[in-house]
C-alpha cells in the first residue's frame, strides 16, 4: 500500500500530538511540516524522524509547504484565526485538506470555504473527532432504527475547564488567550454540534434555520488569574470579554431545537452533555443513560431507569474492536477513528464523511452567536450553504451504523 | 392558639390534596370552599368534615366566598386562567391571599396583582413550594456563605412527563389540555425559576432584564394520543400548539444568565435540574452533586467528584427534623413547609417570604416567552415590577439559612 504524502500546518500541542496519531495510522508519511515558530518545527521534525524514520521538510510559511509538489494532503492545526485561510489556499493548491475544528470569525469565510471546494473539487474534511465517539454513534444508530421515536430536541455542551490552559498561554503564540480577552461568543461549537447535526441530517434533508445566543458575565478567568493556582502572575486581574457560560438555541427546518452551552472558564468536570430527546425515549451521554419506553421505566428517578447495556447490539464494531493502543492515540480513540476515516475516503476517492457544507454550517455558529450576543440575544439567520441542495442530498452518517433488526 | 379561618377556591386534585395539608398544619380551619363544579365542592366538604370536624360552607361562585365575613384568608388553586383574577378580588376583599403557582397570560395581569397589593396592603404570598426544597436551600446557604464564589449562571427545568395527565383531562374541567392545544410558551416557569430568583436576589438588589424563548416542534402528545397507553381514545390525533421542549434564556442586571427548560410531553423521569455555577464551585440537584474547589476534585468524571455529604452543616434544621408525616403532606415535605411559612407570616404579621413582586416577575415569564417564541426568539424586556425599588430592597431568603462559619 502506497503511503499518502502528508504535510502538517500548525505544530502547537494539538498538531504535535496528532502527528503521532497520523504516523500510528500507517496510511501516510509526514513529509512536510510548518509553523510560525522554528522551535515547534524542529520538535516536529525530530519526533517524525524518531517514530517513522521519515525526514520531513520544515517551513515557516505555509504557502511554501503548499508549493511542495511531493505533498498530496495537508492537515491544518494552526491557530483558530488561520484555519479557513490555510484550508482555502490548500484546496486551491490541489492538496487534499483535513482541517482541525474551531469556530468561524465571519460568515463570509464559511462561504469562501464552500465556494473554493465547489470550484476546485479538492477533497476536504473537517476533523471533528466527537462525531466518532461511542455514545454519539450508539445514539445515532438507535435513532436510525426508530428506537427513540421522532427526535424533537438535542443538547450539547463544551464543558471543559480551560482556565489553566487559557491563562498559561502566551498571547501571541496561543490563540485562546487573545480570543478570550477580545471576543464574546460560542467560540467552540463543533464538538457538541457536530454529532447532533449529523444525527438531525443537517444539510441532508434538514437545515439549521436560526439561532439566539446569550452570554453570562465574565468572572471565572479574572478571579482565577488572581489566585495562586494561576500559571502566569503577570496576567493577574486581566479583564476578559468572553462570558463564562454562553447559551445558544438553534431552530431547524424540521422543527427540532438544539441547545448548546459553552462552558470553559468555571470549575467543572469535562462533559459534552450530548443529549437526544425523542417521542419514545432519550439518550444522555453524561449519565451514560439510554431510556426507551417499553424497555425501561421512564417515570422513576434516573438511577433506577438506567438500562444502557441493553443496546450493545447498536454499538459499532470499530468501538467493540478498539485496541488499547488505538485508544491512546488521542481522546480515548476518537482521534484515531477520524483519521482512519479520512484516509479511507482519500484512498477510495469517496465522499468525505464530514464535508465542507458541514464545516461551514457548524463553524458559522461562532460568528452568528457573536452577533446575537452583541444584539442582546436577537435571532440570527443561519445561511443555507448548500443553496437548496439540502432538499436533495441523501442522509449519510460518518460510518455505516449497525441495525440489528435489519 | 386561635385558628385562622380559611377558604379555598379551586378544588381539583391540587386543591383537594392541599386542603389536607392545610388541616395537617393545625394553624387554620377550612370554613369555606368553592369550585365551579358541585361534585368537587361536595367531595371537599366531606373530607374537611372527616379530618377536622369542621363543616365548611360550599360555593360555586368565588365572589360569594369572598363575601363571607368569617373568612380571613383564602388559598387559590383554581385553573391557571383564574389565579390572578381571584387573587386580585381576594386582596380587594381584604382576605389574606395565598395563590398557587402558574404562569401569567399577560404582563398586565402581573401589574394588576402588584398594584392591587400596593393599594390594599392585603398580605399576599405565591405558594412556590420548590423554594422550600432541601437541595435548593442547601445551595442557597452555600452561596450566602461564599462557598460557590461569584454566581454567574443558573439552570432549571420542569421535566415532568405529563402526557397521561394532559390527555386524561376534560378540556373544560382541566386547564392543561386546553392550554396545550392552544398556546406555545414556557407555561410553568416558577418551580425552576423561583429558587433561582431567590438565590440571585431578584427584586432585591438584582433584576431580570430580558429573555429569549425558543420552542421545539410539538410531537410528543399527538404521538402518545394515538397509542394504547393514552387515557382518552377520543383525543387520538389531536394537534397541539405547545412545543415539547421550550428553552428560555434570561439575562439579569447583575450579568448572570438563567436557562429554563419546559419539558412535559416527552418520556423522561421527573427532574428540576436545579443547577448553580459559580467561580469556585457548582451545585447540581439532578446528580445530587456539590463540587467546590479545594474540597473536591473538579476535573475528574463527576461520579468521582461527588462530595455532597460534606455540606450537611448547611442543611436547614427544618429539613433535618422533618417527620415522615410531614413528608407525606405533598411533594416530599415542601408543601407542608410552604404552608407553615405562610401561616407563620400571617400570625406574626411579617413580610411574606414570596411576595407579590416575586409573583409578578416569575409569572410574567410565561407571557413574555409566548411573545418571544411567536417572534422567532426575539428578546423581550422583563418589566421592573418594583419600579426601581429593587435598588433599595434588602436581600431576604424564604427562611433564615444556616451558616456554620458565623
Amino acid at each position: 500500500m502506497k503511503k499518502i504524502k502528508m504535510g502538517i500546518v500548525g505544530l502547537g500541542n494539538r498538531g504535535y500530538d496528532l502527528a503521532q496519531t497520523i504516523m500510528f495510522c500507517g496510511d501516510a508519511d509526514i513529509v512536510a511540516v510548518c509553523d510560525l515558530y522554528q522551535d515547534r518545527v524542529d520538535r516536529a521534525i525530530s519526533i517524525i524522524k524518531e517514530k517513522s524514520g521519515v525526514t520531513a521538510t520544515g517551513y515557516l510559511d505555509y504557502n511554501e509547504l503548499l508549493s511542495n509538489k511531493d505533498v498530496e494532503a495537508v492537515f491544518i492545526s494552526c491557530a483558530w484565526e488561520g484555519h479557513s485561510e490555510v484550508a482555502i489556499a490548500a484546496m486551491n493548491a490541489g492538496k487534499i485538506t483535513a482541517m482541525e475544528v474551531g469556530g468561524a470569525y465571519t460568515v463570509q469565510e464559511c462561504w469562501d470555504l464552500v465556494r473554493t471546494y465547489e470550484k476546485t473539487k479538492t477533497p476536504f474534511m473537517l476533523m471533528e473527532n466527537c462525531c466518532y465517539d461511542k455514545f454519539e454513534l450508539l445514539t445515532t444508530a438507535l435513532v436510525r432504527a426508530g428506537k427513540l421515536g421522532t427526535v424533537v430536541h438535542c443538547h450539547g455542551a463544551y464543558s471543559h475547564d480551560l482556565r489553566d490552559e487559557i491563562l498559561g498561554g502566551n498571547v501571541n503564540r496561543h490563540y485562546r488567550l487573545r480570543n478570550y480577552i477580545n471576543r464574546n461568543c460560542e467560540n467552540y461549537p463543533t464538538h457538541e454540534l457536530g454529532p447532533i447535526a449529523k444525527l438531525l441530517n443537517i444539510n441532508r434533508g434538514n437545515k439549521m434555520l436560526s439561532l439566539v445566543s446569550v452570554a453570562s458575565k465574565s468572572a471565572g478567568l479574572t478571579e482565577f488569574s488572581e489566585t495562586e493556582a494561576s500559571p502566569d502572575p503577570s496576567l493577574a486581574g486581566t479583564v476578559f470579554k468572553q462570558g463564562d457560560i454562553v447559551s445558544t438555541v438553534i431552530t431547524c427546518e424540521g422543527g427540532e431545537t438544539i441547545t448548546l452551552t459553552l462552558d470553559t472558564s468555571l470549575p467543572k468536570y469535562y462533559s459534552r452533555e450530548f443529549t437526544v430527546r425523542g417521542t419514545k425515549g432519550l439518550a444522555n451521554q453524561e449519565a451514560d443513560m439510554i431510556l426507551i419506553e417499553g424497555d425501561s421505566k421512564t417515570h422513576e428517578y434516573w438511577e433506577n431507569c438506567k438500562n444502557t447495556d441493553k443496546y450493545s447490539d447498536y454499538i459499532h464494531d470499530m468501538w467493540k474492536n478498539m485496541t488499547p493502543e488505538e485508544m491512546e492515540m488521542g481522546h480515548g480513540g476518537i482521534d484515531y477513528l477520524e483519521f482512519k476515516a479520512f484516509f479511507k475516503a482519500v484512498r477510495e476517492g469517496s465522499e468525505m464523511p464530514i464535508d465542507v457544507y458541514d464545516a461551514a454550517s457548524w463553524m458559522c455558529i461562532t460568528a452568528l452567536s457573536e452577533a446575537s450576543i452583541a444584539q442582546g440575544g436577537a435571532p440570527q439567520s443561519i445561511p443555507d450553504f448548500t443553496c437548496g441542495k439540502w432538499l436533495l442530498r441523501e442522509p449519510r452518517d460518518v460510518v455505516e451504523l449497525p441495525n440489528p433488526n435489519k
